[in-house]
């Protein structure tokens, strides 16, 4: 049994950019899963993992923590099922990659919308991301908020090399999807959950190839209802 | 017949980030090869390839430029020979790493290291370089120079994702080399042939990498003599 622990917000929406990774990597081997919703500052919900962190894989009793050990887990305990890595070449590529959206993307994207996330979340989850967020950024949310048009203009230039790629590949794997593509997808997708703002521009392949991504799966990403969505929905 | 065209400096220095790529291709193929240098600023002994760059390799009368699209052509001519990429995941990752290498990695080093090139090439290369770095910059060579420390550090930080990966792997791609080491190796080759400057700090696994990158195909990467063994060799 599979069992998968990733953040849940209001109305259900689920949001985290790791689990999104980990969610996909999870179809990509055609396994069938148990998903739970965590509150972000319910660390008592996840104490079994000995860590306060989602996602966490839980497979006939052993308990997987960090979505790129959990990539690991999966290749290596399911290697009979679609490789998420397409090889030695691939996997360590891919790791490189990890690191890079890790290090790179992730702080010139999520901070600037961060403030978007507080409608989405309680308020104790809200508060506990935006000490989190001000701390690490040394500045107000509101201050990032009022920044975010021009970290949305350098996010999309810092976007060039995977732009590059896909001008010529349907994905970041080539013809078909690879863990590289989830972990890129995992990043717009809490954008899309929490956030009208447009991240991306209309035209840009990586929109394009976004696209591709969220109809993946039976459109299990296209399945999760996007901010701007909720937002009609609530209007109707 | 296969040709490569490269720069050439003084003392018969080969400096050309690009143009260690290929020739570290060329090797990893197994595939024999008569190297032709090229001064900097020479344009017309590389006119026949319809442009101003190197490297250039001529394969049995076609003549292919640009080191991604050398890289790719050696790939799809040579399927026998062992692969640049590992495949399909792997090409298209190693794309990504190319240009990541090409627009963040080498304009965090390359300009600041540049003032050292100045010795190592005729006057009117040395004139050129200038000219191209201090337009593209907007700063002279002098002043960026006087940066170069401070620019290191922010360089060595920005390879953390290949030093992750360089910790779980002895190479980019894996338990071998694959085109992606030969990426990064020609921009720290090109540093070790030009300037001084302790690009690397001991104990980083990166430089034990490099290390091992140098020592491949006969240490041919190693025979390139660095500034400082042509400094010492000068003074004796």
């Amino acid at each position: 049994m599979l069992e998968l622990w990733e953040l849940g917000g209001r109305d259900d929406c689920r949001f985290s950019t790791f689990s999104w990774r980990t969610r996909l990597a999870l179809h990509h081997k055609g396994l069938a899963f148990v998903v739970h919703p965590v509150a972000v500052s319910d660390k008592t919900a996840i104490g079994f993992s000995g860590q306060g962190k989602v996602p966490i894989l839980k497979h006939d009793g052993r308990v997987v923590t960090d979505s790129w050990a959990i990539a690991l887990y999966l290749e290596r305990e399911f290697p009979d099922r679609p490789t998420l890595f397409g090889g030695e070449v691939g996997q360590t590529l891919t790791h490189v990659f990890n690191v890079w959206v890790d290090r790179e993307l992730i702080p010139a994207l999520i901070p600037f919308l961060m403030g978007d996330v507080l409608d989405c979340v309680s308020e104790a989850d809200g508060a506990h991301l935006r000490r989190q967020i001000e701390s690490a950024m040394k500045q107000s949310l509101e201050g990032l908020s009022a920044g975010r048009e021009q970290a949305m203009t350098a996010f999309r230039r810092k976007l060039q090399p995977v732009r590059k790629a896909l001008e010529a590949n349907d994905f970041l794997g080539g013809a078909a999807p690879t863990y590289a593509d989830y972990i890129l997808f995992g990043l717009l997708q809490w954008a899309r959950v929490v956030s009208p703002a447009k991240v991306l521009e209309d035209g840009d392949v990586i929109a394009a190839w976004f696209g591709r991504v969220l109809d993946l799966y039976d459109g299990v990403g296209r399945r999760e209802r996007s901010r701007l969505e909720r937002a009609k929905e609530a209007a109707a």
